[in-house]
């Protein structure tokens, strides 16, 4: 059980989580991942000898890591939620790692890198579209 | 004339901001100020000897800080911005230095911290508002 | 396999790691862990009656939330790394995990939420302790 | 006066800062400056037509933004630090900021954002250093 999983169940008993702790969770876990995915691709895309041709996958690798590190930080605070803030966050974080992951897809046949990096934007866009659904 | 004004008139010649500079560097120098006001006020509200009273001023400082740093940062990007990506966030970001500043205008009387923290809440907020205009 | 050690084994063939990969992969897993049960941690301390109790427990997580995700994020960018900048980061790390780790040790009869934060702090102590070891 | 000189001088009449305000209000401002400057900076070098002579001032400038950001934030909660560890995040700033600023001085003859961005890192070195002769 993850360390997200395991803290959302350790709140004070009288109080109650405003979303589904494993959906929650998934969340959590998928943007912290993808956080760091995208760093690390950064990073190996800045290795490649075709740089010119991974501008715009660095470009959205940036985004969706402060993208992803703050959705997963407003998510980790659940006592005191405020959706007019908590929902565009998300939105963003969906709409960042469509984009991202459909950019690292398009290298993903020459750069394990962005093959690993695609899909863990993929796996973020899903579980913050699972998320913005329970939340409607 | 702040970095933030410098960084953004030093773009290589032929490129062409999305936004204005003036309002581009307007906000993410109150997103700046304010993530640093609400660090610290979380900090000073914690040295306060009525705590109860305290806690949602800190958990919304809590979510101002995350908000207005990323706001600052992906604003700090301009030179690819996807605004499905962007007007969420700084949606987002007006949306919470409001509720921080009003939290923050309660506790001003009493304490100077937040009565300094309120002014950067709302010098984010509006800063964030002039931007969606702009961007609309 | 985490998606960071995946992503630390995809990098261009004729790039070498400073760092093992496994050992380096531990490391920025484990603070990303402790970086997202702080978060949480912080939150439900907000949520406890007795607050004063809680003071120095907040103030630790706080602190070691950031850290923690400076030095994942450092160590997830391994291909010009300068040990100038990475050994006191990740120094700072294990130092602040410490501390943090035995504060919230002191409330873990008391609270879950602490004793689970503990072992996360714990955790990324001992993974940057490693790295240490292996970077001198 | 900025925010954070505001902020600091707003303490509760009876906290005593371990740093002088002064000092610590210009590294929390030169060390948001930077970071600021050096996500731009990464921005615009991602712009440049040569970029293979871009990657080590781009790679600088990721560390330096992570850097800079924490030690704002740690130094922006001075009510309880510990030096352990407040001293090693400093001491890699200082690190950092001196390496980025290096190889931005190198580009600033050909692009003003390197020249704007060198200043910064200058800039926050040298608050660093000050701090840091101030904690011995």
């Amino acid at each position: 059980m993850s360390y997200a999983r395991q803290m959302l169940g350790s709140y004070p008993s009288d109080f109650k989580l405003d979303a589904d702790a494993e959906v929650l969770a998934a969340v959590i876990g998928a943007a912290t991942d993808c956080a760091q995915a995208c760093v690390t691709d950064t990073d190996a895309d800045l290795s490649e000898p075709h740089l010119a041709e991974m501008v715009a996958c660095i470009r959205l690798c940036l985004d969706c890591v402060d993208i992803c590190t703050v959705t997963a930080a407003v998510l980790s605070r659940p006592a005191s939620w405020d959706l007019l803030v908590v929902k565009p966050v998300v939105e963003a974080c969906a709409a960042i790692c469509r984009s991202c992951g459909d950019e690292c897809e398009r290298h993903a046949p020459m750069h394990a890198h962005c093959r690993v990096c695609a899909d863990a934007c993929r796996r973020c866009e899903h579980a913050c579209g699972e998320f913005l659904t329970l939340m409607k």
